[in-house]
C-alpha cells in the first residue's frame, strides 16, 4: 500500500524540505522537475501541457497529466488539475480552483464536458488555497483576436494538444461534407478551403503540416476531390517569417505559391461570420475551416499580478537576470526591487532590459538555468551567475522535406531539414505543433 | 488523376452492375463488401463503427470512416455519412440527410460540434435521395433505458468507440477530481464509485476493463487514492452471465466478489439523479461514473419501416430464411412474402421462426452467408442452401487472466482465457468493447 492522505486543506508533502509550486506544465513550467530535488506540488493553471512525450512518440490523450503524474513514483510530485485564480506574493499563497469535469475547463476534459454526474455540485467547494516556500510563475499565453469580431466564434486556434485534435476532426469533417451528393462545385470548392490566419513559423508549419495531410492522405481517400481543395495563409504583415531573414523568406513563400498555397499578405481582416472571413482587400472570403494563430496575449492571471511589467503587443511579468519576479513600479527605491523566492519564465515572462521572443528555445534554457540554480542555492553553493540567453539558429519546416534556418548561415531546402531532422538543430516552439498534429 | 465526380443527385457508380446499397457499417454491414464484386454505395446510419482496424491494433479516431474510405481504392464503395431517414422498399429509393459538422449526430463528429463554420447553413439541402437494385439492412440497435429517469443525463453508454473515449475521459477526470486536497475522505470514495448496469456478457467485461485499468495503471499513477475506489455491477437479473450455464455464472460472481467487485443483482433501478442511483432496495446510491449498458431497443429506421416485425423486448425486422425481407402481416397471402432484393442482418434483423440474440457471432454468420449468396446469384448459380446459424461456444473475458467459456464443455479461468489467446475461439461482439477500451 502506498501513503494514505488523511489531511484536508491545503497540506502539502513533509514540511522539512521547502515547498515548491510551479503554476503550468508547459516547456517552462515541466523542465526544472526531473532536476530538482525538492517536493514539488505542480498545480497547472490550464491548457498548457508537457509536450514531453509527445517528442518521444508517448501520445496520449492525457498528455498534459500522465507524464507529469508518473513523475510522482519516482519523487514527491504533487500535481493538481486547477486554474489558479490569484496569487499572494506576499503571503506566499496561490488560490486554485478545480479544472476538471463539470468545474473544469471544457478544453481540457475533452467530451465529456456535457455529462452531469454530480461532479459540479461543490459550488464553492472547488476553490481552495496552496501556500509555498518558493514559487516558479510559467503560465504561458493566451490566443489574442485583437478584437477581430466573430474569432472565437467560428475559427479554430492552436494553443493545446485539445485544439489540434479537433483541426483533425474538422479537416475530416470538411471532406466527408464535400463527398456527399448534394453540393455544387463551387460549394464543395468553398467548404474545402482551409485558412490559416498568421504567417509566423507556427502558422507556416501549420500550412506545411495540412499541406501534406492533404496530398499525401487525404486525396487518396477522397480521389472525387482532387482539384476542389485550396489553402491559404493571411496575415497583416508583408511577408511570411518576418523574423528570417528576407531571402530566407522569399524562398518560403516561393515554395509555398509553386505548391499552389495561397499567399495573401498584407491583408487586414475584418471580421468572421459564420464560413466568411471578410478581408478589406478581398471582401468576403468563404471557407469550411479558418485557424486563427495571429497573436498571444497575456493569461488572466498574469493581468490580475502586482508585479512589475511591460512587453509590447504582450503584458509580460518583468524579472530581474536570476528570473526574480520584480515588485510594481511604484516601489522602486524601497528596499528589494524582487519579491522573495518567486521566479517566472516562459511566454508569461521576460527580462527587464532585454527582450526575449516567447518561443520554447527561450523557456527552456530559462528553465534549466533556473533548475540548477535553485539546487546549487538549496546545497549551499553561492548564487552563480546570471541567465544569459544563448540565441540558436531559427528554423522553420515548410513541407515536403524542406525547410528554412536562419543563423549561422541561411540554409534553404532539403540541407535545412536534414539538419533538423540529424538533432544538430534544437528543437523549436514550432515543432511541438508539428509533433501533435502527427501524433493525434 | 483519380475520377471526378461531375453529376450531382442521386447519381451512383456505373449503371451497368446492379446497385448495392449497405445501411450500416458495424459487424453486419461492413463484412459484405470485401466479398462482394458490386459497386457498393455504402451509406453509413450512424454510429455504427466497423473495428475491423481496432482487431488490429490500427486505431484512430476516425475508426469509422477511415477503414471504409480506404476500400475505395481497391473497388467501387462510394461511401455516404449520413442518418437514413426512411427507406421506400417499393420504389426502391432511401432518403438520407447529411451526419457530418454542425448538421451531424455529436457522437461521430467528436468535439467539433461546437464550431460554427457554416457547414449548418444549407438547410433542407442537407436531405437528397439515392436509389438502389440491392439493399442490405443493417443499421444495428441503440441504448434501450426501459423509461428509467434519468439514465440519458447522468449515465454513458456504450454503443460507439466515441462512447469509449468518453468513458475514459471520465474514469480520468474523477481520479484527478479526487486527487483535490478539498474532498472529506467520504466523498472521495462517492467520486471513486464506478458503477455498471447490466449483468451480461459486455457488462462483466467492461467491469473487468475497468478493475484491470484501476489496479494495474491508475492506482499507480496515484497511490494516495488506494482504498478508496469502488467497482459495482448492477442488475436486475438475479445472476451475472445469465445465458452462461449456472456453474459459469457462480464461478465469475465469487471471481468478481473476491476482487472486492461489488456484485448487486436483484436489483431494480428506479432512476438516476446528479451523481445519484435510486435503487429500490438500497436507497440512493452515490457515484462519480455510471455506465448504462442494461438493453437495446430498435432504431428510429426499424420503428419507420414497414416490415413484419417481431423480437420481444428489442423490435427487430423479420426475414426469412434466406434474409430477404418479410412484407406486413397484412399482406400475407398476396403472392410474394418478401420484398424484392431487400435482405436484413444484424441487431436489426432476425429470422422468421427462429430467434438468434442480437451478437456479432450471428451477424457475421449471416454476412459471410449473404455475401456468398449474392456473389453466387450474381454469377448465375442456383439459390444454394438457406442461412443455418451454426451455434458456437460463448465466451467472457472475467479480467486477470481468467474467463468463462459456455459450449464444448464448459472452461473457466486461465484455460478458458488461452483458448481465446490461442485464436481458438471465435470473437464474441463482447471483445470489441474491450478492444475499444484498450486501444483509446
Amino acid at each position: 500500500m502506498g501513503p494514505t492522505t488523511k489531511s484536508q486543506g491545503s497540506s502539502l508533502p513533509s514540511p522539512s524540505k521547502p515547498r515548491l509550486l510551479i503554476i503550468g506544465t508547459g516547456w517552462a513550467g515541466w523542465t526544472p522537475n526531473p532536476h530538482h530535488n525538492h517536493p514539488l506540488p505542480l498545480p497547472n493553471s490550464g491548457p498548457y501541457p508537457s509536450l514531453a512525450s509527445a517528442a518521444c512518440g508517448i501520445f496520449d490523450f492525457r498528455i498534459a497529466e500522465e507524464p507529469v503524474r508518473r513523475l510522482k513514483n519516482a519523487g514527491k510530485v504533487v500535481k493538481y488539475k486547477v486554474h489558479v485564480s490569484s496569487v499572494d506574493l506576499g503571503k506566499r499563497v496561490v488560490r486554485c480552483r478545480a479544472a476538471v469535469g463539470s468545474n473544469g475547463d471544457a478544453r481540457l476534459i475533452g467530451s465529456s464536458e456535457a455529462l452531469d454526474s454530480g461532479l459540479s455540485d461543490d459550488g464553492e467547494e472547488g476553490e481552495f488555497e496552496l501556500g509555498y516556500d518558493k514559487l516558479i510563475l510559467a503560465p504561458g499565453s493566451e490566443t489574442n483576436t485583437f478584437g477581430t469580431p466573430g474569432v472565437l466564434d467560428h475559427c479554430l486556434t492552436m494553443k493545446s494538444v485539445q485544439d489540434a485534435m479537433k483541426l483533425r476532426e474538422r479537416i475530416l469533417d470538411c471532406f466527408e461534407l464535400a463527398s456527399l451528393p448534394i453540393y455544387s462545385e463551387a460549394r464543395k470548392k468553398e467548404i474545402l478551403h482551409f485558412i490559416i490566419v498568421g504567417g509566423g513559423p507556427t502558422e507556416v508549419e501549420l500550412a506545411a503540416e495540412i499541406d501534406e495531410l492533404v496530398h499525401d492522405h487525404l486525396l487518396k481517400i477522397y480521389p472525387d476531390l482532387k482539384g476542389m481543395v485550396t489553402l491559404s495563409v493571411y496575415d497583416v504583415a508583408d511577408r511570411m517569417l518576418g523574423q528570417f531573414g528576407e531571402k530566407l523568406s522569399e524562398y518560403a513563400m516561393e515554395k509555398f505559391r509553386r505548391r499552389n498555397v495561397r499567399v495573401c499578405m498584407d491583408r487586414k481582416i475584418e471580421g468572421f461570420e459564420s464560413g466568411v472571413m471578410k478581408v478589406k482587400e478581398d471582401g468576403n472570403v468563404r471557407f469550411g475551416t479558418a485557424v486563427w494563430c495571429a497573436g498571444n496575449k497575456a493569461t488572466g492571471l498574469v493581468d490580475e499580478l502586482k508585479t512589475r511589467k511591460g512587453g509590447g503587443a504582450m503584458e509580460r511579468v518583468f524579472t530581474d537576470r536570476w528570473l526574480r519576479v520584480l515588485k510594481p513600479e511604484g516601489a522602486k527605491g524601497q528596499g528589494e526591487q524582487h519579491f522573495e523566492d518567486a521566479y517566472a519564465l516562459g511566454d508569461a515572462a521576460d527580462i527587464e532590459g532585454q527582450s526575449h521572443p516567447p518561443t520554447a528555445e527561450v523557456a527552456l534554457q530559462k528553465a534549466e538555468w533556473l533548475a540548477k540554480h535553485l539546487n546549487d542555492v538549496e546545497n549551499g553553493k553561492d548564487m552563480g551567475g546570471e541567465f544569459n540567453f544563448d540565441q540558436k539558429p531559427l528554423v522553420a519546416y515548410i513541407g515536403r522535406k524542406d525547410g528554412v534556418v536562419d543563423g549561422g548561415g541561411e540554409w534553404t531546402g532539403k540541407g535545412a531539414w536534414l539538419a533538423w531532422r540529424s538533432g544538430n538543430l534544437e528543437w523549436t516552439r514550432n515543432w511541438r505543433r508539428r509533433a501533435m498534429i502527427l501524433l493525434v
